[in-house]
Parts: C-alpha cells; structure tokens; sequence
C-alpha cells in the first residue's frame, strides 16, 4: 500500500505530508520505507502529547479546549496545519485512541483520520477492535486507503 | 531497548522529542510502540526533505547550504531545534543515507545521530551495512543506546 501511494503521487507530480498522534510515526515510516520516497513525501509530525499538537502541527488552541485531542475538528486541523508548514499537496493526519486504556471519555479504537488536499480536507471515523499494535496498524492502513481513494 | 527508555525517562520525571530523518519515523514508532509512552514522549517531527529540517526543526538554512542534511552540524541542529520546539528534557536526531543510492557524495550507511540534553549536545556517526531497512533498523537501535548511555 505505502509502494502504491508513492507510486500515484510520483506519477502525478504531487507531494505529502504527515501529521500523527495515535499511530505515533508508523504512517510516516511506512511511506519512508518505500525507495524514493523523498520525490513525494515531506514530512511531518508526530503531535503525541496533546500541546505538540498545537506546538508542532499548528492546531489552533482553542480547537483543542472545546474537542480534545480525539474528536473531528482535531483531526481536520492537524491536517490543514502540517499541509500549510510542509505545502505539501496532500496531508494526511491520525488521532485517536491506541490504548491499553480509554482517554478523555474516548474508547480505546476510536479513531479520525483526516485527508487535506487540494480540495478541502474531509475526516473519517473508525472503530477499530484489537490491541494496541492491532489499532495503529490498522489506522495506517486506513490513512493510506483513503488517499488512494481521493486521487482522481 | 523503546521499554528501557521510557521506563528511565518516567522514573526520572523526564521527557523526550525526536527529529528524524532517514528513520522517518521509525524511532517515533519504536518509542511510542510502549504502552504509557505519551507520559514521557512527546512528540517530533519527520524532516525528510531537506527544506523540512529547517521548516519543522529549525534548522538554519546556513548549516543547510554549509553541509547538507548529512552532517554533524545538521544533526545537531536537528536535535537542539527539536528538543527547542517540544520543551522537552532530552532530544534525539537522526540523518544519513538509507539507501539505495548514495546521496550528496555520501556512502550508502553514513549515519549521524546526534542526542542534545541539559548538559548540551552530542552527535556520533555511524557507518552502518546491509540494506535500507537493515540500515534504519541499526539507526534507531543505535538512537535509544545512545540515550540509554547518556543517563547518569
């Protein structure tokens, strides 16, 4: 999957960005691990602590008061952030809940994903089941998905 | 050796930030695979671009035109920018060639990983074998050593 989306995006002259919590570096080493992946991808963050998020991503405080870390508003604006600090064409972004334990009223599997792109940016929810490992895995998997579904 | 360094860090009541390179967020991932690593890991970022280290790490641009993003003073700088950005206690870099090609004159395996703390910064190179994934895997190993060695 990471060979597919460096592949389109090479293909299409078009670059990428990344903006992660729950998966922690995953998305971006997936990407990283493909040959020639400097021609498409960035770059990105890894806003873990709920501040980097802010600090590192460029979410506007307030998004973070009113929803917490895991919520919709979080995910679209860690991607809209990193896509404007990369200019990149397309960012995508991961929060979440990895567990063992619940956070902030979150179940452990709930996860946003987020997509910006050159149209506007779009969020998806997923409940995954399954262990820590099994979440984030699982949550990269979807992220990549998701761009390959976008590009026309 | 990810369990090791958290379990120090949380004893000690201290925090870490990442700045990767050719890791691309493979150590992030390694680090924040520990259950209760948001309690010392803060977050980072993945400069994979060159433009990146100074757009998301702070790099000066004139260690950029001066050396290359593979270089002591880049590592550096990786690892000072980053550990300024997070307010965290301890700060680790990493830039080299992962392969499969070498880059800017420098060997395929030429590594740099640089740790800053409270008592200033340290870089190390490394001249790594094997392949991309061998050569990252290495990266990160030596990374979390380097921290592990580094603690009083």
């Amino acid at each position: 999957m990471p060979e597919r989306v460096i592949a389109a995006l090479a293909a299409r002259g078009e670059s990428l960005s990344t903006a992660e919590s729950l998966t922690g570096g995953l998305l971006a080493a997936a990407l990283t691990s493909v040959p020639g992946a400097s021609q498409v991808y960035a770059g990105g963050v890894v806003a873990y602590q709920t501040p980097m998020k802010a600090a590192l991503a460029g979410v506007p405080p307030q998004i973070l008061d009113a929803g917490g870390p895991v919520c919709e508003a979080t995910a679209l604006a860690l991607a809209a952030g990193i896509r404007a600090r990369t200019g990149s064409t397309w960012a995508l972004a991961t929060t979440g809940v990895a567990g063992p334990d619940p956070q902030d009223g979150h179940e452990v599997g709930e996860v946003w994903i987020a997509l910006a792109g050159p149209s506007g940016a779009t969020a998806m929810r997923h409940d995954f089941a399954g262990d820590r490992q099994a979440i984030r895995t699982q949550t990269v998997a979807a992220a990549l998905a998701a761009l390959c579904d976008a590009l026309p």
